[in-house]
C-alpha cells in the first residue's frame, strides 16, 4: 500500500497505515519493511531522513539478528513492497530511521516511535477486529499486540501534519522510529549513536496499557527496571534406556530453573515480576537431552529490587544446574530502566492534552505496568539539560498487551496526532 | 561415494559404506539418500528391489514427516549423489526397501537392516575417529550415533556376496531395508504391507550394546515394551509485566510435568524407563507462555510395567496442566514391543557364530539395554509358523549408543556379512 | 514477676512488664500466663474485668487448640504464677481479657493490645538484646518476634495511669487484650460476643514494622486480605523397595505443591504474598509416604486479588494431588481483611502524636507489610456509626518481624503509653 | 501376657507370642518390652542370655535414640509387663539379646531374628486379622508390618522346643534376637561386639515378602546395597509478607530435592530405588521456613549403582540448597550390602524344608526386594570360614510389607519352627 496516497489522501490515512502495519508485523531489528517504507514517506514529505549505522552505533547492539535471519527479514520486506534503497542503507539489523525537520533558528523538539511486533500469533476469532477488517497479520506467528502498529502510524500522519507549509512553527523537530522495543535493546544504539544529543524537548508515549480512550496521562508511572537473560544449560546425551546414567539432563535443569524462577519470592516494598518466556531443550525422544536454553526476564521497580531478582535468578539457575550435573552460562540480552518525567514536558503534555478533541479528561499520571528503554533516550536527554516525559494516550482495548487477541480503539490515533502536533506547535511557537 | 565400485574393488568396501553412511546421516522416515543409493546398487547387484508404497502401508505410519521436510530432504539426498528414479519411487517418507533374489525352491530368509540416524550434534573431539578419518557427519545435528550405518552397510555387502555366481544357495533370501527404528513406527507399515508374509526365518541384529568385539550372542534380551508420547499444553498468554496473572502458563506446567515424569516411582518387580526427551515451549521472552510440546517415551520390561507409566504418565501430565489451568492433549507417536526367540533361529545364529573369523567366544544371551521395532516383525514370523531371532554382534564401542562420540569397532562389519552370510549357506544349503 | 510491684515502682514499669513477657511467649490461644496475669492486675487497679467466655464467642473461633495442648499451657502459666482464678475462667483457650472503667457520662474509648507470640526459635547470638539482659524466652521454639509482649505493655501500663484518681476524663474506657492475633483468629470472636459493639473510638497501633524510632504514622496503609489454609493429601504406603509402584506418594504431591504454590504469578495491580510456611510428610524413611500436610497463607492488597490467589491455590492444590494420584482437602484456618481509616480518628492520633515526648516527627501514613485481624473489630466500630484507625509507633528494629533476632527500641514503649492516654483525655476530656 | 505359659501350653504358643508381639510393637532400638520379655523367657527355657552391652558395641550404633525416647521406651516396656532386671541391662537403646545353649563336642549354628516395628498406624478396617482377632497395635503410629513379631515369635518357640530334654541335638546353638533392622542400624555392632565370631552355620530368613504360603525358598535375591540419609537444609526466617524477601526458604529447597531425588535417572544395567520417606520443614504458617529436614533412602543392587545414587543424591541435595541460597548437610544413617549364600547352608535349607509340614514346594530362589543388615551377620561368618544363607519363608500376604493393612498367613509360623529345628536337629546330629 503506498503510504504518500494514504497520507494525503483524507484524515482517515492514520487508520489506513495502522492497518497495513498491522497486516505485515516485523520482530525486532527486523523491522525493514516498516522501516523503509517509513523511510520513504518521510523522505517524500521533504524531511531530512537518516537510516541505520547512521542513526545507531551496531557495536552496542546486544544480541543482533543474525544474517540469515536479516537476509529472510529484508527479502520479505522487499517483496512486500518496501524500498531497495532503505533496505540498502540498513545493514545487520540496523532498522532505525530519524527524521529531521528545521525552520530557522529555534530549540529541538523529538518524538520517538517504536516499531516492532511480537512473536505472537493473532488469534483466528471471528470477534476480532483485525479479522473482520481484514488486516489481520498475514506473518505467521508475529503479531503487532502491543500497539507499536499504531504508535508507528501517528509518527508518519505528523510527520504529513507538521510538514505542511501552513504550519508556523519555528525551530527543529526529529521523529525517532526506534526499532527492538520489545526487548529493550533499541534505544540503547541510539543513543550511542548520539541521536540525542541536540533534543531540548523529547516525548514519548503508549497506547492503551488500561487506560480508557478519551483520557491522556501526561506521566506514565511504575516503570520497572528490567533485565533480559538467556541461559543456557549444557549437559551430556545419552540413550535413554540403554544408558541413562552416562547422561546429564539439561532439560530437567531447565525445567527445575523455570520452576524455581518464578518462585522467587516477592519483595515487601517493590514491585518486581519474573518470566522465563521460551524454553528449548533437547533433540530427540530417546536421548537425554543435552542442551536447554530459557528466555528469562526479571523486572523490579527499583534498583535494588531489580538486583535482588537478578541474584536470585543466578542462584536459581547454578543451583538447578549443580542439581543435574550439568553446566550453565548466563547472557545478559538487554534491559530496561526507571524514569523521571520533567515537569516541564509533563505540564506542556497536560496542557495541549486538555484541547485535544475527543480527551475528555486529563489524569495526573497512569501506571504503564511494564518497561519501555525510551527512558534510555529520556536519560540521555535530561542528562543534558533537556526536559522529558512519557504520557499514556488512553484506548479502550480488547485483548490485553501481548494477548492474541489484543486490540486498541483506532479513535485514539487522530487524538495522539494531534497532541504531538499541538506539543509541536507550542514549544515552537515564533516569537512574533 | 559409487557404491557398486566400492562394493566391487575389494574386502573393504562394507567399511567404506558404513563410512559413506556416515557422512550422510539421514533422521526417520527421511533417510532418502540411503534407501535410494541402497535401491540403486542392489538393482545393479540383481536383486529385484521393492521400495516405498510397495514395501510399506502409508496408514499405519505413525507421525509421518510433513511435506516441507520430505521435499527438503530428497532435495538433499539427490544434491548428494541418490539416483532420482529411486526418490520418486517414495513419496511422502516412505523410504522402505526391500530387495530379494530367488534360486529355485526352498525356504525364505529374511534379515533386517535399519537405515536412520539420530538428531545428535556429532562431537568435534579429535579423538573421534571419524573425525581423525574424514567421515564425520556433513549434516549439522544429525548424527549416526547407534550404529544403523554398520547395519546397512553390513546388508549391502551381504548382497554383494550373497548375489555372487559361485555361492550355492537354493531358495529365496530377502533383504528388509527399515527406517525409523528410531522412535519404533518403521516396521508396523513393513508389517501391514505384508513384506513378511513369506518369510520363513529372519534374523535381526545390532551392533555394539556393551558386548565386546569378537563376540556374538544369539540371542537379546531385556527388549522393553515401550509407548512414544507427544503432550502439548495449551494456556493463554499475557504480557509478563502488564497483567500475568490473565496468563495460563503452559511452560511451567510442562516443567512441572518434565520433573514429575522422571519421578515416576521405580517397579519393583520389572525395569522400567521414562525420557522427556525434547521440551518447547513459549514464543516471546516477555509473554506468558501459552504452549508447550513435550516428546516422551515410558519403557517397561513387561506389559503391565508399561501400562503403569503409561497410567502414571497420563495422571502426571494432567495434573500439571491442572496445577496452571492449562490444558493437555496426548497423542501416541510409536511403540515396541517384547519378543520371546525361535530356539531354532538362535541356535543357528549359534552354529554359524561359532566358525566366523574374528569370533572368540558366543555368549548365549546378551541384554540389548533398549528396544528395537523389529519384535514387531519377529511376531509377524513366528506368528505365522517361521523362526526368527534378534542376535547382537559384539563391538568395541567408544562411546554409548546416542552420545555424540558414540563409534563401534569397524572389524565387525566384515563379521556381520561373514555371519549372515554363513546362516544364508546353511538354511538353504542345497538338497544334495 | 509481681505486674503491680512493677507497676506501682517507677515509670520504668512498662520495661520490666515487657521483659517478663518476652521470657514467657505463649502461642495463639494459650496465653494463659500473659492473659491471666494481665487480669490480675487491672483487678487490682481497679477495672472492670471479663475474660474468656464472657468476651468470645468460642463457637466462631477457627482451629482452636486441642484439650492437651489447654491443659499443658494452664499448667505451665500456673508454674510460671499466674493466678488460679483467672486461668479458670478461660477455658478451651478463650484468653482474652477485657477491663473497662467508668467515670460519669460519656463516650466509649477502646484500645486493643494483641497478646501472643510466634512459634520461632529465639537467636542466641551474643548481640541479641534479650540475651545480653537476661530476657531472652525461657520456652523453646516460642518468641515474641511481633512485639506483642510490648503491646500488651503498653496496655498495662496504659491502665495503670488512667486508673489514677488524679486524671480528669470522663466517660467510659475499654482495653481489649485479644488473643491469636497471629493466623487472624482472636479478633472476631471477640466480635461476636459484642465486645465492640459499645465502642465510640477505637485505636489500634503496631509497633516497627520499619517505622523508626521516634515516628508516628496515624494511619497504617498496605493492609492485606489474607487467608490461611491447610492442605492435606493422603495417598497410599507401600515398601520403598519391595513394592513402591503400589504407593501413592503424598510428600511428592506436597512438594510439587510448595513449589507450584510460590510460584503462582504475580500481580500486575496488586500486591500480592504466598508462603507455605510448614511442612510434614511420611513417617518412615523406607516407607511411601501417605501423608502431607501444608499450612500456608495467601494475601493480597485487594479482595480480588486475594481471590485471584486462592483460586490459583487451589488449582495447584488439587492438580499436584492428580500428579501423583493422591486425595486432597483443603481448610479455611483463618483470615484477615483490609481496613479504611476514619478520618477523626486518625486526625486525633496526630495532634496527640506531635506533643508525646521523644517523637520528632508525624509522617501521614506507614506501610503496615502484612495484616492484623484488628481490621475485623475496626469494621465493627465503623459499622455501627463509630471511628476508628490503626496507627504506626516507629521502633528501630534489630532484626525483621518475625525473625530469631527481632527486637524493637524499648524507648517506644513509654511514647506509646503517653500516646494513648493523651488520646483518652483528649477525647474524654470533662466539658467544664 | 505370660510368654512361659504360652509356650508351655500347646502348639498354639507360636501364635499368641506373635499376636501379644503385634499389639505391642516397638521402634529401632527401643524394643524394650519385646527384647526384656524375650531374655526372660529364654532365661527361664534354661538359656544362658547376653544382653545390651555384652552384644552390642554402642560406638558403632549409628543414630541412636536419645535419652528420652530410650526413657520412654524403657517406661511404658515396665508398664506393659517386661521384666525391670532385663530391662536395666540395656541402656541407651541397646536392646539386642543373644541366648545360647551348649551340649557337649560340636559346632556352633545360629539362628536370627529380628524385632523391630515400624512408625505406621495400623489400618482400622474390619477386614484386617489383628482388628478382628483382637491384637490390633496399642501404639498409635506403631505397627509390626514386616512381620518381625513373627520371627521374633519363632525365635522364642524354637528356644522352647530346642531346650526340650528329649532332643538328641550336640555342640553349640546360638539365638541372636537383633534390634533395629528396619534402617539397617542393628546388625553392625553386634558384628562388633563379636557375637558372630563362634559361629559355624547362620541362617536368617523372612517371612512373606509375596512368596506363597507352603513354599520355601532357600536364598533369597535381589538384596540391595543401600544408604540412608539424612538432610537438613539451614536458611533463613522472615515475615513472609513484611519482608520475605529477607529470608532463605528451607522448605522450598527440600521441597525441590524430594522431587529431584525421586527423579534421579534409572541405571541401565542395576536395580535402583530412592525414597524421601520423612520431610519435616518450617514452624509457622506465616514465616518464610528457615529449616528443612528430609529423611531418605537409596539402593541399589551393585555397589557401583549405590554410588552412583550416591553420588546423585549428593549432587541434588546441594543443588537445590544452592537454588535457595541455604545450607545442607548430610548424615549418614545406616546402611546395608548385598550378599552371596553359601552353598552349603543353602542345601541344608533345601534339604529340610522339603520335609517340613505343610511345604509343598522349595523354589531356588526368591528375590527379597529389599534389604536386609543381617548380609553383615552372614558377611562375618563367610569372612571367617563359616556357611550362610538368607531364606525365604512363604506366608500369604494381607497388605504388601510396610503397609498399614500388612499381615502373613500365621500358619507359616509353626513352619518356621519345624524347619529351624530341623536344621539344628541335621547339622547337630550326635555322631553316633
Amino acid at each position: 500500500m503506498d503510504f504518500e496516497a494514504l497520507i494525503g489522501a483524507n484524515d482517515g490515512g492514520v487508520v489506513q497505515i495502522r492497518r497495513d502495519l498491522h497486516r505485515h508485523p516485523e520482530l525486532a531489528f527486523l523491522e525493514y519493511r516498516t522501516a523503509a517504507k517509513a523511510a520513504g514517506l518521510l523522505s517524500a514529505l521533504g524531511w531530512q531522513v537518516k537510516a541505520g549505522p547512521e542513526v545507531m552505533d551496531a557495536s552496542t547492539m546486544l544480541n543482533p539478528p543474525d544474517a540469515e535471519a536479516v537476509h529472510a527479514a529484508q527479502a520479505q520486506a522487499l517483496a512486500e513492497g518496501a524500498p531497495a534503497e532503505w533496505i540498502a542503507r540498513m545493514p545487520g539489523g540496523q532498522t532505525a530511521v530519524v527524521a529531521e525537520l528545521s525552520r530557522g533558528e529555534g530549540p529541538t523538539v523529538a518524538f520517538r516511535f517504536d516499531m516492532d511486533a511480537l512473536p505472537v500469533a493473532e488469534t483466528e476469532a471471528e470477534a476480532h477486529r483485525p479479522n473482520q477488517g481484514g488486516y489481520r497479520s498475514t506473518h505467521p506467528g508475529v503479531m503487532h499486540a502491543c500497539g507499536h502498529d499504531g504508535h508507528t502510524a501517528i509518527g508518519l500522519a505528523l510527520a504529513a501534519r507538521l510538514a505542511q507549509p501552513a504550519t508556523r512553527w519555528r525551530g527543529r523537530i526529529k521523529l525517532i522510529f526506534q526499532p527492538a522495543e520489545e526487548g529493550g535493546r533499541g534505544a540503547q544504539p541510539m543513543v550511542a549513536a548520539g541521536v540525542l544529543d541536540d533534543v531540548d524537548h523529547l516525548f514519548v508515549g503508549h497506547l492503551g496499557c488500561l487506560l480508557p480512550s478519551g483520557q491522556i496521562a501526561p506521566v506514565a508511572t511504575d516503570f520497572l527496571y528490567s533485565s533480559k537473560i538467556d541461559a543456557t544449560f549444557t549437559g551430556q546425551g545419552a540413550h535413554a534406556a540403554m544408558g541413562p546414567q552416562e547422561g546429564r539432563n539439561a532439560l530437567l535443569a531447565g525445567a527445575a530453573a523455570a520452576l524455581g524462577l518464578h518462585g522467587i519470592t516477592r519483595y515487601a516494598e517493590a514491585v518486581t515480576f519474573v518470566n522465563v518466556g521460551v524454553m528449548r531443550a533437547g533433540s530427540g525422544r530417546n536421548v537425554v537431552a543435552d542442551r536447554c536454553h530459557l528466555m528469562l526476564e526479571v523486572r523490579g521497580s527499583t534498583e535494588e529490587a531489580l538486583a535482588f531478582m537478578r541474584r536470585r535468578a543466578r542462584e536459581v539457575l547454578e543451583g538447578a544446574a549443580a542439581m543435574q550435573g550439568v553446566s550453565v552460562t548466563m547472557e545478559d540480552m538487554g534491559g530496561t530502566i526507571g524514569f523521571t518525567p520533567s515537569e516541564a514536558a509533563a505540564a506542556t503534555v497536560a496542557d495541549i492534552a486538555a484541547g485535544v478533541e475527543g480527551i475528555a479528561q486529563v489524569v495526573p499520571s497512569w501506571p504503564i505496568g511494564g518497561g519501555d528503554d525510551a527512558t534510555y533516550l529520556i536519560k540521555r536527554v535530561q542528562d543534558r539539560g533537556g526536559s522529558a516525559t512519557y504520557f499514556m494516550l488512553g484506548s479502550d482495548l480488547a485483548g490485553i498487551h501481548h494477548a492474541a487477541d489484543f486490540d486498541f480503539d483506532e479513535a485514539s490515533l487522530r487524538q495522539g496526532v494531534d497532541l504531538l502536533a499541538g506539543i509541536a506547535d507550542k514549544l515552537l511557537a515564533p516569537a512574533d
